[in-house]
C-alpha cells in the first residue's frame, strides 16, 4: 500500500487519480506506466488519501466532482470519498482566471505548515505529489535562508511548492520517513537547501519537473546525433497547448522557469552549447490538453553534408505525466523503505526534465531507464 | 595503417574515399564519424588501395575521375592514383540504366574468385568494404551449399556480394586474416553459411546493411516509447530519393530485401509486432542523394490517451553511410588483430540495420553505442 | 425534394446517409458541405430512396444495420426503412476479403441493366450516386463499343461503374431526365462514350473521382506557387490509410487508376510536367478512415534560392467526400431541371479530381469554386 | 526604364539589386518574379539609381561592397556605381547590434526631408522602395497630424518609414508623379493620412508589408477550407529565422506590428475569428535568411469529423520579397503613368500582407492574382 496526497488537483492530478481508480476497477490497463506492474508495490496498491488545491471552485468538493472537469466518461465511485482541502497559493494563480484561496490568507506560513503536517499525520501519508501550477521562483541555495524565510513569513520570497516541500520535511521528520515528488519546474531536488533538509529529515525528494512531452524525446534524439558525431547547428522547439499550464506560461516569469529546465538538455547531451530556441510558445484554447509540438534540428554529417529533421506531434500532456506519477509514488515508498533520504539521481535521471541533485546533468533517457530499473531491483532490458 | 578495398564505386564509396582524403589534407573535420579520432588507428591511417566496379564507364578510370560524378568542388589529387578495376555483377545492375561488365563475362566464377584473391594479395588488403547496389538474393544457410554453388558456377543462385564475401574468406585464409564489411542488405553476417566459413578462414565479417537514414532513428524512438510502456498502434515510414540506390529499389525484388531489414526493428524493440508500413517508397530524381523521409507513429499513453508523432526530414544518404565506414574499416582491422573471426555483434548492433549473427536482434542504438565503445576499448559516455 | 440512390454502401455512402439524416433530426450542422444551405434545394430535401451493394453481408440488411459498421454513436431511425439491394460487382471486390454477390451471377448484364432500370423507375430516382470501390478499367472512347460490350455480355471488358452508368442513361431516357454522380476514378465524365450517350439520353453526369484529400489541396498550393512564378523542382505525395479503399488500392491495377487522376493536376496547374511521385502508398489498418498524408515540394524562388514545403495531416476520408455528395445530388437535380445533359464542367472543376469532359483540365479550386457558385446561381464570394 | 531608389540596404534590398543585375547579365532567369517578363516594362529596364541606409558600416560604401555581406558568389560590376547614402533612422535600429547614423542627427526632420527630395530630384527617381527594418509605430489617421509632427520635429512620434513616405509625397508633388512601395508592416497604404496626402501629391503608394513567407500560403489554405465550409477550430503558426529582421522582431513592440498584419487574414478569409496564434516566434542565428516555419490547423469536416493539417518548411525570406519588388517597381511606374494616385487595391491585394486602403481586407491570393493581372492589362490565367 502507498498512501498518496496530491498537491494541486488540476488536469494531471485528476487524470492520475482517475487512471489509478480505473485500473483498480479493471477497465484500464497499464499503458503509459513505464514500470507497469513489475514493482513489488502494485499499481492497485496506490491509495489516494488526500488532495489539496487553492481554487475556490474546487475546495470542499469531492475528487469525483473535480475530475468531471477533465473527463467526459464514467468516473469510479471511489473518488467520491476524497474531499479537496485548502492548500497554499502564494501568488501561484496570479494572472490566471481563477479565484484563489489559501491557508495563508487566514494564518502565518508557519502555522499553515503546522496545519499541513497535522493533517498529513492523520492521513498517514507515504508520498506527497506536487503537481501545482508552474511558478516563478528563486532557489534558496542554503537551508538556513529557507528556514528564516518561513519563520519571518516572507511571502514574496517563497512559492507554494517551496512551502509544501518544507512542510513535507517537517512531516517526514516527525513520522520517520516520507517522500515528496516534485513534478513541476521549481527547483527542489536541485536546490541544496532542500536536499540537505531532506537528508536530515528522513525525506526522499524526487525532482524536478516531470520528463514528459517534447523534451525527453529531444534528449534521445540529441543523444542519437551525438553518438554519430553529427554536429548540431541549431535546434528550434515550439509547444502550444490549451490547458491551464500553457495559460500560466504566457506569464513571462513562469516561462523562464520552464525554459531553463528544457534547455539544459542540449549541453548535457551534445557536450557543447548548440544554438537553440526551446520554449513553451503559446496558449491556444481549443487545443486543450493535447498540445501541438514542432521541432527543427539541423546538423552536419560526414563530408560536410547538412541534414534536417522536423518533428511534429499532438501529445496529451496530462496523461503522460500522470503515468509517470504511478511509478514515482511507488518508487518513493521504496526509497523511504530503503532509507535513501535526500534525492535519488537514478530515479530522477529518467523521470525528470531537470534531474537533481544540482551537480548531476542529463543523460540519454534510454540509458537512464536501464539504470533506474537496476536501482528498482529489476532486470535491465538491454544492458 | 588500414589498407582498404572498395567494392562498388558508387555514391557511398566515392564520398567515403573523398572524405578520407579531405581529412588527410586537413580541409575536413571528423563530423559524421561516430568514434572520431578516439581509436588507436587514426582516420589518417586509412589507405584506400583498390576499387572495383562493373559500370563500363567507371572501369579503368581513376577514383579522381569517378568522384567527379558526385562532388562539384575540389578533389584531392591522391585519388588519381587508384584505378577502378573490373568486379563481378551477376545481374546486380539489371533494370538500371548502366552498361555492366564483369569478370564473370570472361571466366568462370571460380576463376573470377581466384583472380580477386590474387589481386588482393598483391594489394595486401586489410579490409574489404562492400557498397555495391542493393540485390535480390536468397541466403544460403549452410556452407556446403555455398561452396557447391561457386564450384558449379551457379550464376542464377549467387549475387555479387555473396561471391565477393566468398572470395574474402579465401583471401583471409591465405593471408592469415582480413575483414569484410557488408554495408548492403544481402544477408552475410546473418547467413550462417558465411559466418561459419569466416570463422574457419580467419575472416571478420561486419554486417548487414549500414544503419543510416530513418531506421536507426526509428529504433531509438521506438525504444523511447517502449521504455514508457506506450502502446504503439501503428507506424508508417516513407523514403524517397533520387540516387541510384532508390532507382534500384523500384525493382520489387530488391525492395523486399530492404523492407525486411527495415521492419525487423519493430518487434525487436517493442516486444510485439505493431502494425507497420516501412519501405523505401519511390524514386524522384531531383531529390538526388538527399532523400525525403516521413514517418508517422500513433501510440496509446496513460488513461487511454492517443498521441501522434510525425517525423520528416531531408537526409544525405551517402555521407551518412560513408561516415560509418570510416569507423568500420578501423574496427575491422582491430578485430582481425584480436583474432575475433566470424562476426562481431557488438560492432554490428550499432552500425548495422540488421546486426548479425542471425540469432541476435536489434537493441536501442543508444545502448548499442555504449557497448560498442567498450568493445573498442573506449570509455562509455553515459554508462 | 431530391430522390437519391446510392451505389456501393461502404464508408462514404454510409456517412453520407447518416449525415443527411442527422441534419434532418437537427443534431448536426452544415460543416463540410461547401454550399451549406444556400441552394434552392435544401439539405433537408434530400431523400435517400435506395441503396445497392455486392457484399453478401450487406445485401438485404437495412441501412441502419450497415451504418453501424462505420459509426459508434446514435443512428437515426429513418435509416431502418431502406434495405440494401443486390448490385453488380464484375470483379470489383477481387482481392478484397469480402464475399461478393451480384445480379450478373444470375442473369446476363443486359438483363441486370433492365432490372436496375425497372427498380429505379419504381423508386422514381432523381440522382444516382456511385461510390463503389476503385476499379481497374479501360475507357471506351466511343458509344458503339460500349453498347456492343453490354449486348455481348463482355464481363471482362466492363466494370461495375460502367454498367451502372449505362443503366443510368437508359433510365434517364425512359424517365426524361436523371443525374449520375461518379465519385470514383473510373472515367465516365471523361469518357466520350458516356458523355455522348448521356446527351442523347437526358442524363447529367458529374465526374470523375471526388476531389477530397490531399489532391485538391495540392492543386491550390501548386497554383499558389505558379502565380509567384516559382519553379517546382519536385513533388512527392504519400497517402496511407486503413479503410477498404486503401486495401483495394494495394492492387496494382486499381492503384494506377488513382495515380492517373492524382497526377494530372501537376501539369494542368504549373504548365510544365514537374517531376512528381503522387500515389496512394499503402494500407495500414489501425489508421482506419483517417488517413495520414505527407507531401514534400521543393521549388526555386528569386535569385536561385531553393525553398521547401512539407505538408502532413490526418484527414477523415469518407466524411470529406460525403460532404461533397450533399452538394452534388442537389446540383445534379438542378442540372436536370435546366436540361444541361451530358456533363457540366463548372461543377466538375470544383468537385472532381479529374473534371470531365476529357478536353478540359484542372484549374485552381479556389477559382473553380467561384465559377461553380455562379453556375449554381449564387453570388461569388471574392470575384 | 524605371529609376529606383532603395531605402534600407539590408538583405532584401541587396538581393533585389543583385538579382536584377544578374538578370541583366543573363546569368539568372525570371523565377520568383510573379509577372516574369509579361509587363510592357521589362525586368531589364529596372535601373537602381540610389540607395539609403543608416548603418555606419554601409554608408559611403558601394552596393557591390554591401551585397558581399549577403552573397558568396560573383557580384555584377554594375553595383560598384551606386554608393549608399545616409538615410533616416529614428530609433529604428534600437536594440540591434548596429551603430546607426542618420540625417536627423545633423538637422531637423524637415531639413532632412528637404535634403532627400533634392537628392531624389537629381536622381530623377520613379519609384522609391522601402525595405527598412520593421518598426514599432502608431498610424496617423489624418494628414494634418502628420504634417504637424514633421513641422514640430516630433522624433518620438514618427518612424523612419513615415518620414520617408512624407518625403516621397513632397517629391512626387514637385516632380508631377512618383511611386512609394512600402514592403514593411508600418501602415502607410492603410493610413488615411498618407493615402490622402498621396492623392493630392501625385504619389502612388503600394503597401503594406510584402506578402511573402507563411502568411500568403496560409491565406490560400484558409480559403481552401472556407470554400469547403470546413470549420477551423484553431490555427498555430510559428516562424523562426536568423536574419536581422528576426532579430529586430525579438523586440516586443515591433513584433506586435508584425502580428497585426499576419492575423488579419484569418477573419477576412474565414468570415469568423478562428482562435489563432500567428506570430514571428524567435531568432536563431544559424538559420540565416532561410527561416523555419511550422503551422498547425485543425478543422471540422462533414458529420463532425475532425481533421488536422501540419505545414512546415524552410523558406528563403529575402529572395521571396525581392522577387515581388521586381514586379512592384514596374507596376508602380505603370500606375504613375496612368495617374492612379493614392493607393491601388488591385496591386496590394496580391502583393501585400495587409493590403491598403484600410477599408479593404484580404481575399484569397489566387483570386487576387487574377484581378491584379487584369489591372496590369494582362490576360487572367484561369478566370
Amino acid at each position: 500500500m502507498v498512501r498518496v496526497v496530491i498537491l494541486g488537483q488540476g488536469y494531471v492530478g485528476s487524470i492520475f487519480a482517475l487512471g489509478v481508480e480505473r485500473i483498480k476497477t479493471g477497465e484500464l490497463g497499464y499503458y503509459g506506466i513505464p514500470l507497469q506492474n513489475e514493482l513489488p508495490i502494485k499499481v492497485e496498491d496506490i491509495e489516494i488519501v488526500g488532495s489539496y488545491d487553492v481554487d475556490k471552485n474546487k475546495i470542499g468538493k469531492s475528487l469525483y466532482e473535480v475530475v468531471k472537469n477533465y473527463w467526459d466518461d464514467k468516473i469510479p465511485e471511489a473518488l467520491k470519498n476524497i474531499i479537496v482541502r485548502k492548500g497554499i497559493h502564494l501568488r501561484s494563480l496570479r494572472n490566471l482566471p481563477i479565484e484563489a484561496e489559501g491557508l495563508e490568507d487566514e494564518m502565518s506560513l508557519k502555522e499553515a505548515v503546522e496545519k499541513l503536517v497535522e493533517e498529513w499525520k492523520k492521513l498517514d501519508v507515504d508520498v506527497i505529489v506536487n503537481v501545482c501550477t508552474t511558478e516563478a521562483f528563486v532557489p534558496f541555495g542554503n537551508k538556513e535562508e529557507l528556514i528564516k524565510a518561513i519563520e519571518n513569513d516572507e511571502r514574496e520570497r517563497l512559492t507554494a511548492t517551496q512551502v509544501y516541500a518544507y512542510a513535507a520535511a517537517l512531516y517526514a521528520k516527525e513520522r520517520g520517513g516520507a517522500a515528496f515528488v516534485n513534478a513541476i519546474p521549481t527547483l527542489i531536488a536541485n536546490d541544496p537547501a532542500f536536499v540537505e533538509l531532506a537528508k536530515e529529515s528522513n525525506l526522499v525528494i524526487f525532482g524536478d519537473d516531470g520528463a514528459t512531452g517534447a523534451t525527453p524525446l529531444t534528449a534521445d534524439i540529441l543523444a542519437h546525433l551525438a553518438q554519430r558525431n553529427r554536429y548540431v547547428r541549431d535546434i528550434a522547439q515550439f509547444n502550444i497547448g490549451g490547458n491551464t499550464d500553457f495559460l500560466a506560461l504566457t506569464d513571462k516569469e513562469r516561462n523562464k522557469s520552464k525554459e531553463f529546465t528544457k534547455s539544459s538538455v542540449v549541453k548535457d547531451l551534445l557536450g557543447y552549447e548548440a544554438p537553440h530556441y526551446i520554449k513553451p510558445t503559446g496558449f491556444l484554447e481549443p487545443l486543450g490538453d493535447k498540445k501541438f509540438i514542432a521541432m527543427h534540428i539541423e546538423y552536419v554529417s560526414f563530408n560536410g553534408a547538412v541534414d534536417e529533421l522536423v518533428i511534429t506531434g499532438r501529445i496529451n500532456d496530462s496523461p503522460a505525466l500522470a503515468g509517470l506519477l504511478v511509478d514515482l509514488v511507488r518508487l518513493g515508498k521504496m526509497a523511504v523503505e530503503r532509507k535513501e533520504f535526500g534525492t535519488v539521481y537514478e530515479v530522477n535521471a529518467f523521470y525528470m526534465k531537470n534531474p537533481g541533485p544540482r551537480e548531476k546533468g542529463n543523460i540519454p533517457r534510454i540509458i537512464a531507464h536501464e539504470k533506474m530499473r537496476m536501482w528498482a531491483g529489476l532486470k535491465p532490458k538491454w544492458l
